[in-house]
Formats: C-alpha cells, structure tokens, sequence
C-alpha cells in the first residue's frame, strides 16, 4: 500500500516551523511497511488544499492528513476533505461534550465560539480521540481501497494519536502484526553504538533495528513483522539477547515507556533509598527530572539550588577553602556539595552539579562545558569530570543525562560492594 | 512572485531525516518577499520527479530544488531537470577542474570516477559555485518568466550557496523588501488572543499578522512589504500600535530574540532585585529557567525545592497548622513558601509553587491540575490559582511558564504602588 503525506499549515510554507511530523510519521509507516511517494506540503487555502488531495487520492491509497484541524477560521482541512468527497458536515454532540468539559477543566469561563467547530465531523468518519487537546483526528473510508487520515498539526497530540490509534488501524489493513522492542542506551554517542552494532544492521531483514538519538541517549527499536504477534515476538528475541551481550549496563531499560528518570526512581524505591539534589549550573532540572515521575515523593523530599558560593557554604557546608583554592567548579567541591546534601536533607543519597553552562565564565584550565558531578550513597562519593559540548542549553541538557545516569550506576555499584 | 520548493531524495521518504532545507529556505524566501504555496518532497526517481517538476512550471514562477546532485547513480535531478526541459548536458570543463582540485586539496588519491558526473551541466544554465562540496547549483531561465534552480541536498552546502549566490539572484528578480515584527503575549489562550484580533486579521492585507502558539505563550508575527525597508517599517508600525492597545501588559515584549526569562532576568537585573524559588510540583523548574538566562547569577543565588511538608516546614517556615488546615497545596501554603523563602536567602522576591501535578493524588476539592503560585516582592505577598490541562509534564511546563509570568506581573504591580 502506498501512502501519501500532506502537511497543511501556512506556518510551514513561511518558514516559521520545521515539518518533523513528515518525518515522524514517514518512519513510523516505514516500519508498518507502507512506502510514501511523495510528501507535500500546503497552506490553509481551500482551492490549493482541494486540489492536493485530489491529486493524492489518484496516486496513493491512504493520505496521512496533519494540521488545520484548529478552531481559528483559516483551519479548514475537515471542510474541504468533506467537499472533495461530496459528504455533508455533521455536529458530534460526544465531541462537543469533550470540548466543553475540557474547558471546563481549565477553568475557563465558557468555551471560546471558535472551538465549537471541533466537533463538527465528516459524514461517515471514525472519530479517533485526542488526549493532548480539542481537535478529534478522523478515519475516512473512501471506499473500498482509499482512506484519508485526519490528525491534529502539533507533535505532541499527533504522536500520541497516530501510536494509539492511527498505528494500530494501519497495521490491520495490512493483515500483519508488527511488534517491537527498545533498548535504551546512555552513556555512548550515537555513532559509538551503530559501530557496535553495524553487522547486525547490515544482515538484517526482518526484524529490522532503527537507531534514535534522543537527547543524550540512543534508543534501539527491533520491529519485526509476522503472521501473528507470537510469530513476531519469537524473530525480535536472539536480537535483543545478542545487543544485551553487546552492550551490558549501558542499556539501562528494554521497557519502551520506562524513561531514565522513572528507572531511578524506580531503583530508589526498590532500595527505599531517600535522595536529594545539590544544583549550581543545572539550577533545579535534576530535580525536575526526578520530580517529573509520579511518586517520587516517596524517595524525594527536598533538593538545593546553590548558584553562589556562599549559598554553597551556608546550606551545604562546602568549605571556604575549598571554594578558595580549588573554585566552584571542582571536583572538590562536588564532594562537599554532595556529602553536605544528604547530611541537610538526611538522605541516604544525594546528587551534585557543578559545572560552566557558558557562554561566560570559562578559562583555558576550566573551559565552558565543564561539569562536575558527585554522587553520595550511604557514606560513599564518587566525583566524574565530562566536557560537554554545545550552547548553554545544551549542555544543562546533557548534564542532567549524566547525573541521573550517574546514580543510576553508582546504585548498581554501592551493591556490588 | 510565487516559488515551489521541491525536495529530492529517499532518505526523507522513508524518514531517515527531517527535511530542514525546506524551512530554511522558505524563512529566507519570505524574507525576501517570495510566497511558496507548495512543497513538494520527492523520491530519486524520474518518473515522479519530472511529473513533480512539470506540476510546479504551472503553477510557480520560480522552482527551488535540492537534493539529487550527488555522484552516485541514483542521483537524477541534473539529468531529469533537462529532460523536462528538452535540454542538453554537457560536461563543464571548469567544474571538471574543480572537482579534481577539490579531491585534490582532500588528499586523496585521484577523483572517484562518480564525481565526473557532477561535472555534466544542463545547457545554458548559470553554474553556481558550491564552496561546502563538489556539486555545483544551476539557475536555469527556462523563459522570460520561469526559473528553475538547483541546490545541493545537505544542509551546510545549501545554506552557504543560497546566502551567497541564490538570495542574491532572488532579490534582484523583485524589487521588495520584507520587514516583520514579533509581539509576544503570555496568559491567553490561542483562540482567545485570534478572537481579540479577528478584525484585523479578516481587513489584513499589507502588513498581515500570523499567530503563534508556542509553550504557554501566544507570538503575533506582523510582516510588511515596501518598495525599502523604511516603507516596510511604517506601514508595520500603526498594527503594532494597536495591538499593544488591546493587549496592554499581557505582551511581555516586542524583540524577537528575548524570551520570556530573559525578560524576567532583565527587569530583575535593572531594579538590582535578588529572587528566589521554592518549588513543590515543578521540582526545580522555575530556578531552572531562570538560570537558563546567562548572567542570572547576579540576581538569583539559591532556591529550594521542598517536596515533603517537613521540608516546607523546616526549611521555609511555613507553620504546621497551615500544613494541617489548609493542606501543602493552598494558597496560604503558597504565600508562607514564598515569604519564608525570601527570607531564609535573604532575598527581596521569592517565586512559590505548590500544586497537584497528577496523576495521582487528586481529590473532588482539590482535583490534578490544581496549582497555587505565591510571589513575594520587597515585603508584600501575591497568590493566584490555577487549573491546568494536561498530563503531569504538560501541567509542570504551564506552571513553570505562568509562575514566570506572575513574577514579571507582580513586579510592575509593585512599581506602581
């Protein structure tokens, strides 16, 4: 089966956005076997949009709709698939009563009038339901082989759609069952990991494994096809064992919805390890992170944003000399501010941060990019040095990685022994 | 003057990459006042490529393509451009020169005979020189009104040509110039900011407003055209007037580049005001932000981040009956956070949230989403509440961004009395 994409936003057409749901939605439909030709991209205009997908419905057998599903006026995909098909528009009084009960939720007074227009659907669509926000995506049978898929233009609501709904309904128009497998790796750069694994990539047929660099981690996903979802599972199994062997405890997780954060909490709670957090460049987004899985109460009950030094030394007993003779950024002083975390917030463990996020602040000996991380568990510390590369945000980004990674292994190692 | 840009090349079909060439050059097009009203992505394969190119003759003056210029076989558009065209190849003997020069200063022994083909010119095309690799572009003047312009794919490449040869070939194929302004707007919905607007937008012409949805935050995007930039500018100025009228202090700024905690710092640093942060739910986040903006250090030197109610209480001060009467997400709790923080770091304002970020621990009162956000300015006390939309990470990201905004609020509420 052949499918076509259409973006539909004149954000695109000006530039003001880059198009990654093409992508996104290109390489999810690679791995369920559907081919697209050609990708196309046009603005809210009815005359333009109409003709785009008549001409999709001649060459494709399912257009993969995103954007213009908005309340505003100049959205206008549903009207204009429900003109080229000749179907009528009718209100769905459900869709209506999600509208008004998630403004409700906000606690607006009253939904804006232009979101009425999300429930209005086309005659005959499947209704697919959108937990990220008000606009509904739509299933359109054409007829016996053509379908045209309607999904919402913001990532984060597409995503969720399309691997909820849209996937699953793709995959069983084409009588085969995919399933897949991820093993997340942190610690080694992308290139480092499909060196690794190159004979393998080489080799492959089915299962198939992609390669995804998600900030500062690299994900493997082993998708296989097969009769049945056994059949499919039983190809992916000597792959996974084989990249395990290879990998080791850089693989942190093969549980697709598992975040790293959510495996140290996880580990913590097993553990019931209390921890707590010392911050200078990361200001807080460690913390964040932790705090960003439901639950970490449990192990997390307070943490420490220490920019200056003397906050260092009053809140984490970081000594004076050591802030002296060996700066801030130091191995030195992660020690301290690590120890000095678990005694305040009496934990059994505790993470320090200090580092140069730049563009400011660095010296030939301390460049930018240089971060210290401590790690205190039960009466011991380790310290690791990493130069980080990118801007300011980037390398906060990538520190947070480290640290979480980081205790995550220090975890492991305060077992062993 | 209308352009199609076309993108040639199977890695994005099948999402291999994210097609960011078509971005950048339809930002730097509009810029120079050419609309696309398609993009078109197209595999290495003649048949769809020449259809996609005669498509695009009918309906664009000018047609940028990228992509398909390499040495290897699968790479046509050279081949598949003249052919539309009914024109000749023929082998450019300074380009012949180039490449082996280039192979040359790479070091490597002898040209791959593939690139030879990278040599081969479409008859009567300007050659265009490509500093970044070994394929040139061609600016092909199909007749006194069509140009056809060829790009290479990668994006280093591309850039370097386009800012070099292409825009300056575009700009004098049109005698306008474009000038925009970005007017950002936080505390309003999309809609509810498109409703305020829908006037102006429906009589818009020149200059015309686009709106932007972007994390919590509305940007309207007002771009004019003129004869000159000075002719531009005045007719974007009375439509910046007036939405500023209708917006007041819900716009944070009118400057492209600043965001909304660089303006927080900026307006922190310019009244030498310290701030601090004591965060339950958003863990970190809000100091996080705020130390994004380089050079925060001068106005922010520690927070803290009190999960627990012990913690609240020992490190904040806030009193154990409010913990027990009111509860730890209440806007009391919120208020003593915020006071007690700026007084343990000894600062003249202090940012508190407390809140329910889900998906647990909500109850019919006090239901996921509930969030309380205390500011402390030089002695007095603000405290909103808020019901956010979303899973836990959505709700935490709004909070982050509407505690931001509340601080920026309070501070010119304290200006004035």
């Amino acid at each position: 089966m052949v499918i076509e994409l259409i973006s539909v936003g004149t954000e695109i057409l000006l530039g003001n956005i880059t198009n990654t749901n093409a992508r996104y939605l290109a390489e999810e439909c690679a791995v369920l076997g559907l081919s697209d030709y050609y990708q196309v991209t046009v603005g809210d205009n009815e005359k333009r949009l109409s003709a785009t997908i008549k001409t999709a419905l001649k060459r494709a057998d399912i257009i993969l709709l995103t954007g213009g599903l908005g309340p505003t006026e100049d959205d206008l995909t549903r009207e204009t698939v429900a003109k080229v098909l000749g179907r009528e528009m009718k209100e769905s009084p459900e869709i209506h009563q999600q509208i008004q009960d998630y403004f409700e939720r906000m606690g607006a007074r009253g939904t804006p009038d232009n979101n009425w227009k999300q429930a209005m659907v086309i005659e005959g669509a499947k209704i697919v339901e959108n937990h990220n926000g008000t606009a509904p995506g739509m299933i359109v049978e054409v007829d016996e082989t053509k379908r045209i898929i309607l999904m919402p233009g913001p990532p984060e609501e597409l995503k969720q759609m399309f691997e909820e709904s849209i996937a699953p309904y793709l995959a069983s128009l084409n009588n085969q069952v995919i399933v897949s497998k991820t093993v997340k790796i942190c610690g080694m750069g992308e290139s480092r990991v499909a060196e690794a694994i190159a004979d393998l990539i080489q080799a492959q047929t089915n299962p198939t494994i992609g390669t995804y660099a998600k900030g500062g981690e690299v994900h493997l996903r082993i998708t296989a096809s097969g009769e049945d979802s056994k059949a499919a599972r039983k190809s992916i199994k000597p792959v996974v064992k084989e990249i395990k062997s290879r990998f080791g405890d850089k693989i942190y997780t093969t549980r697709e919805s598992e975040s790293l954060e959510q495996h140290v909490i996880g580990l913590l709670k097993r553990k019931s390890m209390t921890v707590t957090t010392a911050e200078s460049c990361t200001g807080g987004l460690v913390a964040g992170e932790l705090i960003n899985v439901a639950g970490a109460s449990e192990v997390f009950r307070e943490g420490y944003i220490t920019y200056s030094n003397e906050a260092k030394h009053r809140i984490l007993g970081v000594k004076n000399k050591t802030l002296k003779t060996e700066g801030a950024v130091s191995a030195k002083c992660a020690e301290e501010m690590a120890k000095g975390a678990a005694k305040a917030a009496n934990a059994r463990a505790a993470i320090s941060v200090t580092g140069i996020a730049g563009p400011d602040g660095g010296t030939p000996e301390k460049p930018v990019g240089l971060v210290y991380i401590g790690c205190y568990i039960d009466g011991k510390v380790w310290v690791e040095s990493y130069h980080m590369n990118g801007n300011r945000q980037k390398v906060r980004e990538l520190t947070v990685k480290k640290a979480l990674d980081m205790l995550r292994r220090c975890i492991s190692d305060s077992d062993r022994s």
